[in-house]
């Protein structure tokens, strides 16, 4: 019984992704999650009490999770620096490439259409910015980066992946990330 | 009338632009943006008999226009190119210091959400991008960087904004945008 309900959650949650991410927040409604899921009414408010806000805050933390971890995995791939953030990058591209790029759920798109509207969901995609960027952030220190010169190599580098996603959907293939992945050895040329 | 004709156009893809950046092209219906604009219906589809796709495809090029004059009128700005760039750059920071940045209409937030479902807003989002990048890699041949260098990096400056004001919007300041600034010089320290 827990499995079933752990699964009609996590399915619940992909199909909401998915809508948020083809059709926006705003046009997607919570009867359109319990059609397209093929749950019941009911297990959708039992696991979400608080309806779609709290869908979306929960596949914000899920794609936080899952874009952090394999940050991590990336980075520590190799000794080489340069290497392991352009591998980050191609892994990142290859993504891109595949027609299904577009069901998972970009951080920046939801960002964007709820950064004046919904603040608690504004807050969750700025949060997961943030953790993403640290991650980038202590792999620049422990390589010998000065604090402050790490933390704006940072913010470029999560900038850098975020346009490139968004130039990559775009052009339905993930070319514009795999170009991005030749400019990190001028990025991060200089330690201070 | 000819003035008056003009004017109900603008007020139509201005009330639709910010429309669909606050709530998705999704969400948007044509008879929101006839009673937000406060024009009759039947001017609407005077002005765009093919209703909301064309306004948004309009809205693009409107987006589009503003954006090659701004960035051609920033990059002629000074003689020296790192400062061209930077002032570039810091010119777009401005502009999402204020609670009015959701106003325009951000082009990569229409191709993310469009990209698979309206194939016209896609291409027309592409090209977009791809004349705005064509400005950037002309400067960069101008002041000597070789031809397939000033590409990759004009995508990558396009790139690195598009992302910086996904992060700014979230963020609700521009100082990703003036972060990122820093990094032109190391950036563009090669030329080929």
């Amino acid at each position: 019984m827990r499995i079933k309900k752990e699964h009609t959650k996590e399915i619940i949650l992909q199909t909401a992704s998915r809508l948020f991410q083809r059709q926006g927040y705003s046009a997607t409604g919570v009867n359109q999650i319990i059609e397209e899921s093929g749950t019941p009414k009911g297990s959708l408010y039992y696991h979400f009490p608080k309806g779609k806000e709290e869908i979306a805050l929960e596949a914000i933390n899920l794609m936080k999770q899952h874009v952090l971890e394999q940050t991590a995995k990336d980075l520590t791939s190799t000794d080489n620096l340069i290497q392991a953030f352009q591998q980050h990058v191609n892994n990142i591209a290859v993504f891109f490439d595949s027609p299904c790029s577009l069901d998972g759920l970009k951080i920046g798109l939801l960002a964007a259409e709820t950064a004046n509207t919904h603040e608690p969901l504004r807050v969750a995609c700025e949060q997961t910015f943030k953790e993403w960027q640290d991650l980038y952030a202590e792999k620049l220190e422990q390589n010998g980066y000065e604090t402050r010169k790490a933390r704006e190599l940072a913010v470029t580098i999560n900038a850098l992946l975020e346009g490139a996603t968004t130039l990559s959907l775009t052009s339905k293939n993930g070319d514009t990330l795999r170009l991005i992945a030749n400019q990190i050895p001028a990025l991060l040329s200089h330690k201070n």
